[in-house]
């Protein structure tokens, strides 16, 4: 693929030499002849200076700094997955039913469905057309999924649940786990049934060791487009909005809304019941713990510091109520005495004029 | 089932029309004729007016301002856990050995077990009468479960663990895999060998893709009744006390005793080697770095704020304990302002009456 | 195995009865006859003095104070760790790959490798001598493990990933799962093709429910020696420094480089892009969010609390920049009234004088 043609196909302007050959993405520090390399981070600007790549994909204005070849884009990450996507096409298994694979006699396989070996899948699941299952996974009774998914080794999805088209699952992840729900019987805890289902929208992509529990009457719900990273907590009956991206080790409680368009920074927890609002985000490590009305971005966690100076700082966190007190009981007293002196003061100023004229 | 077998059945009151078929459990907002709904939580009071279920189950305050059909229950919650258990039976899968599973020669298995297709049972495992072992699970040598255990697809169990009766795990979840114990050498470490189990006491329940390490000398100990959720961290000799109940993403370092009936919240992280009290309640996100030796609520976290407002007060967090020493500073400084002002006083009335008394 | 054996088999005095059998490991306040401990912990003392050992492993200025049988090693924990592994040899799998495992024609597979049941090995796999692979584990296309490696049971490791010698990954751990790569196309995510690896260098130990990911261009590296914990998250293209040891729950965001030797205590985040010393220990809790450049310890989180005084102090953490401009003001209006005192006094000690000698 020369520069030129992927210019064209991608509707996209170039600069430089439009017939040199676009082989293989790289980064720019690896970069070498037939490697196409992208920059918008600015932390990286003394390897785009230096790098050895054929082309590098620029916004505009980064291209009227830079002589040599490129690929001009309004949007230099999203061209730069475009082309990585052609230029490195996904690994498709053949539509192979691995004979080791256990499929109850009820399931309906739709057209060009791949199964691994020693996968299970269990009585009346319903596989669409071009859904690739890896080895190893188990997908229970009652299970639907739409066409053109790609659920990875050693995933489990429980009974009843739904997937959508085009929905991935990294491996390790457990879709339809029993929400956490418990009554208090004296000292027990007496088990509340958890009759919902997990409910997933088309284009979803889940990653590696994520749980999204059932919901406990209702379905919990993953909207359209949405992006759940890896080790992720979603409790029962929440609902994560469309095109809604959250990253690692985020824990998020039972029957929490998620507005559309969030973004969830890693190991943010959210509580229960609260309703996010759309275009919410959220900065790593914050703990969210009351509704988010409107949309803005929102933090809550302690910048780090060198240990020995956090400890101080630390302690007086739990004073800071009673440090408080005492600022206010300052300005009460430099307002009393201000206003002492104030009325001090003519008198003084007076006597002085007394004493001046006596 | 009518309204007024319910009632008989739990031994509860009801009000209304005592003949009205109560068939599910729903929510307020979704429940219709055949329907029965529970209301404890005030922020769904709108929901519980215009709700549409053919009876609810409410507190005997709360019984008292609604004029609808009512089961009357001391513990709303409970009740409805109890009405949901027995109109929605748990799914028993027949009493089947699939023939794909894999069980060695000298597994000892009770009447009623069922182990799922690709399930893989090692060498001197016993499994109690009742057990049902999903598909894909391990379950490593020596292994021994009581009675009615339900273990989830793709669990792995080690060797050598011991489960009571009526213990469930869900789905990815490990349990006995090796602590984290290593010993300095120069700068590398040394494994520690990793000899204890993992012993689980009836009636715990496990969530989805948690770990339980297994003891380093001793063993890890869950203790009777305790219910821990999804993706948590359970080191090497922690010890978890009776109906304790552990919220999803908490991590407990190695050789912490927690006392029973405490409840701990998503995301807490608490140290090694501590000792927590009975009935210890601790707040999500919070650090526990020392032992608490009272029963009580224990918190520790920044609150959300918008991001604007948060980067001030989190820059402000590193100047504490220097805030706090200018607060000391002020009020020594005031302090000496009042006394020699006090000290001033005196000499200045007396000016003033010998201005006036020239 | 007799004290004076242990000792001179590892190159340490001892004191007591040499001829006494030490059989097993124990901890000191379960130990008895036969039995060898170690006492490192302070905290531990009482249980020292009360202990039954058969033989303590004791430094040398514990030994002074002790009058029983002991081990004298400059590093107790190091030689427990020695004679835990001598007196408890680790289980060795018989070399045997069980006939359900699932295995591609074109997998090599060295001298001496156990297979678990139902394991499934994909194309072109190959095994160093010595690897013992758990039950129902999966390793895809063109994975290579170096000698000795042991991998639990139900661990999943994604095509091309290249593991060194003497790797040892617990259950239900993903290795080269894909990243969490997306670029925004108006609202949707369009994913970023990973294309990288993840390689993994000899004696590196890897807990259960863990993630790696895989590389988007280049490679996620885990160096020599390093240890992780469980249910760690490693993003896309992070690097880990030799013999650095992560606990439990950390979460490692895209491109962060960490260095050698370092140690990250349980639930630590730390953000994308940065880079990290070598030496450089963090404690629990921890937001890193910027680089960080010299060897130390770092920290910042909130120290637990009861919970009706966190909440004082955490409302008045959203007033803290508010807080420190009060200071600041008081601080200049007591400087102002500091100075017009100033100003005052000379007039006023005038005026005495005036007055005392008018």
């Amino acid at each position: 693929m020369q520069l030129a043609q992927l210019a064209e196909l991608f509707s996209l302007s170039y600069q430089g030499d439009g017939s040199v050959e676009v082989l293989r993405v790289a980064t720019l520090a690896k970069a070498g002849v037939g490697d196409i390399s992208f920059f918008t981070n600015a932390k990286y600007r003394s390897q785009l200076i230096s790098t050895q790549a054929s082309a590098v994909i620029l916004s505009p204005q980064e291209a009227q700094r830079w002589s040599g070849n490129a690929l001009i884009s309004p949007n230099p990450h999203l061209s730069y997955a475009q082309i990585a996507q052609l230029l490195h096409p996904a690994y498709v298994p053949s539509a192979m039913i691995h004979p080791s694979a256990v499929i109850d006699s009820t399931v309906v396989l739709d057209a060009r469905v791949s199964i691994g070996a020693n996968a299970v899948i269990e009585a009346n699941v319903r596989l669409g057309s071009g859904c690739m299952i890896g080895a190893g996974v188990v997908i229970a009774r009652n299970v639907v999924l739409g066409s053109d998914c790609w659920i990875g080794p050693n995933v489990t999805i429980l009974h009843d649940c739904l997937l959508g088209n085009r929905v991935s699952v990294e491996s390790g992840t457990v879709i339809g786990s029993e929400g956490f729900g418990w009554a208090k019987s004296g000292n027990a805890w007496i088990k509340v049934p958890q009759l919902g289902r997990v409910v997933i929208g088309d284009d979803v992509a889940i990653g590696a060791n994520t749980c999204i529990d059932r919901g406990a009457i209702e379905d919990t719900i993953i909207d359209r487009g949405a992006k759940l990273d890896n080790l992720i907590q979603v409790a029962h009956n929440v609902r994560i909005g469309e095109d809604t991206a959250i990253a690692g080790t985020v824990g998020i409680a039972g029957s929490t809304q998620i507005g559309a368009r969030c973004t969830i920074a890693g190991k943010v927890g959210i509580s229960g019941h609260l309703h996010i609002a759309d275009d919410v985000h959220i900065t790593a490590m914050t703990m969210i713990s009351s509704d988010i009305q409107r949309a803005g971005v929102y933090s809550g966690a302690v910048p780090q510091d060198e240990n020995a100076q956090w400890r101080k700082n630390a302690a007086r966190f739990r004073q800071l109520d009673s440090l408080a007190k005492r600022i206010i009981a300052l300005e009460k007293q430099l307002a009393a005495l201000n206003i002492t002196q104030e009325a001090d003061k003519p008198a003084l100023d007076h006597e002085k004029d007394d004493a001046q004229n006596p």
